[in-house]
């Protein structure tokens, strides 16, 4: 847990800082990585699902500087696969980030001034909010049926949108609502930031195409990561702009960490040109989905009909609706004592009194017996 | 080369973008690339001196996301590292960078508002000033013998310095100027940031205790890079700081990527206490200390009593100030045409009137021979 508490006499520090928070997700995870601790907190990918790190090929040729856009290799294989999703894209709109985390940072540093209005679902992922808080954002919550009246003389500046398994409800939008929203930011001028980290992890067919893709005119950033499904600790995710916007967020880019890891980036290209790969993809989402599986039947068992779910489509999380009375806090202050952890749901509303009790269950990377082991745990917490 | 002119109709965009330059030194990297450019643009280490990329035992473990500080064990040995050369600090004050770079954004986030003061060297590291300047830092340029007259009613927030082998100077401060710095920063309340990744490139005995070592209290950044020692494409730097700052760095971190690269930071630990680390670093020094002294040689004989220039003690650099009348930027799109790449000095000016006609030449990456050459063009264009 960061403690900014008892710095004491501080010097002269930017006034944005009073507004940058910590992540509860990532004050957990110290606590979350201890053996016996079962946490339903973070969004760890499953380690069985990772490919072995081999060192690539070409490893000697990565160990000096490259360039800030990335692997010229790595940016074509993306375009690639964006264009057979739908998305009309080329290699040169590719920009390779140090993680999609980045590209947040980046896509705040581009728009964000002191009061920029930034349109958010409500809840969406508060790690997105608290960089785009830090910059000084004034958030607009979106309605849950998306329905805007934004025109071109009275929009926010962007639009920070998850429509695929979102974090943290897994809801997927339809067809309908990606077009629908799409020509919203293309008739009001409102740059579409669309962040899409858990597309491979699809568990029921469902509409899938980015709302980039939608896009005909106007600016748009596309985002996606290789976190889930290859691994984390590679620190590498991507960005695809509109030719107005990307050699902005490539100046901003270079001024934040000069170019991604190039062995990361070397490796990478070599997973995602290994003959295993779709296997390997495979077995993850069947992984996942019988983990998805037997916690929604473990739920079912254990949680009663007080608390209200669905089961997601795609995606890493539950996200569940506690009766009005729950408090959350302390239902979490309890949990820990018996060593669960769960994300509280109040973080990822911008506007916080849009929140009702609610609370984020991860399912990818505890055990099926020890998925089973807290939400036992949680239920009696949640009937006393 | 990056071009922003043809972007068109823009959408809502910060302010800040119009003071963001792209850094003529990334720009001409490319280029540099070219096996037939000759290129004393850039800060390219030689590869030759990078030890070999080897997976790390623990390979897999670094493959699950990890702490926002940075891996304990490399945390631990930077902190004995700079113990031993005189930095008061603890392993939970140490926090691992994708890149020293990165070390600067996170610090011009902490500190700098519209119209923040920043005393920055007259010429510094341009990348620096790039990154100040988009969160808008208003510069004080220090006076070459380092005398300022802060109180602790007036100051800037923060002094950004680089007393080892300076970018672009090479100059090295003396033990005096350190100590008298550290006491001005203190008395005044400025944050003292000094950036060190030059160090370890010691070419003559020189003093190179850390000015922040003098720092008994007050606001303080110190940081390094494994970019010039080990190799830059592992992307690694890191950063130790007083303890009423590091939470709030942290945090940035924690915003800007999550975390560092673990495979990188694992392949750190191994170079860091691998055998013939000393063998490695000392045969570092002398491949550059030669390639020094044969630049000094060819200058001699090609460029002519007219340039200024010292040999400088450290660093990657000879820094060159040219007659009065010549023009620059003139000069280098002479020097492109003959395939000879430099970088010039006025984007190293915060205030752009101080500097007079000047260029940087990097002399750790062309070979001898083409140093040789390269500068035999120069010699001829400036007789022209």
């Amino acid at each position: 847990m960061i403690d900014i508490s008892g710095s004491g006499q501080l010097p002269l520090l930017t006034q944005r800082l009073s507004d940058l928070r910590a992540s509860p997700v990532r004050a957990m995870l110290e606590a979350s990585q201890k053996p016996d601790v079962i946490s339903f907190a973070g969004g760890l990918p499953a380690p069985e699902t990772f490919a072995k790190a081999t060192l690539p090929a070409s490893a000697e040729a990565a160990l000096q500087y490259g360039p800030s856009e990335g692997e010229p290799r790595l940016r074509a294989l993306i375009a690639e696969e964006l264009q057979a999703i739908g998305l009309d894209c080329d290699a040169d709109q590719v920009l390779i980030l140090s993680g999609s985390q980045q590209g947040i940072d980046l896509s705040a540093k581009l728009t964000v001034d002191a009061g920029t209005r930034i349109a958010v679902e409500s809840p969406t992922y508060l790690a997105a909010l608290q960089v785009f808080r830090f910059f000084g954002a004034a958030f607009e919550s979106m309605p849950p049926d998306l329905s805007v009246n934004w025109t071109r003389q009275d929009h926010p500046a962007m639009a920070y949108i998850i429509p695929t398994f979102q974090n943290p409800t897994g809801r997927c939008w339809s067809a309908d609502e990606r077009e629908a929203f799409a020509h919203n930011c293309e008739a009001s001028d409102v740059i579409l930031f669309e962040d899409d980290p858990y597309r491979d992890l699809a568990y029921e067919a469902c509409e899938r195409r980015p709302v980039a893709s939608w896009m005909k005119q106007g600016s748009w950033i596309y985002q996606g990561s290789f976190s889930k499904t290859l691994s984390p600790g590679l620190r590498l995710g991507f960005m695809v702009a509109s030719r107005d916007l990307y050699p902005h967020l490539l100046l901003l880019k270079q001024a934040a960490d000069l170019h991604s890891n190039r062995l990361s980036q070397y490796m990478v290209i070599d997973q995602l040109t290994a003959p295993d790969r779709a296997a390997r993809r495979d077995f993850l989402v069947s992984t996942y989905r019988a983990r998805r599986d037997a916690f929604a039947d473990a739920m079912r068992r254990h949680l009663g009909n007080a608390v209200e779910w669905q089961v997601p489509p795609g995606g890493l999380f539950f996200w569940l609706t506690l009766p009005d009375h729950v408090d959350v806090d302390a239902l979490l202050a309890a949990a820990i004592k018996r060593k669960v952890l769960f994300t509280p749901g109040r973080p990822f509303y911008a506007d916080e009194a849009l929140a009702s009790p609610s609370i984020r269950l991860n399912f990818s990377h505890a055990s099926q017996e020890a998925a089973d082991a807290g939400l036992a745990i949680l239920g009696d917490l949640l009937r006393a």
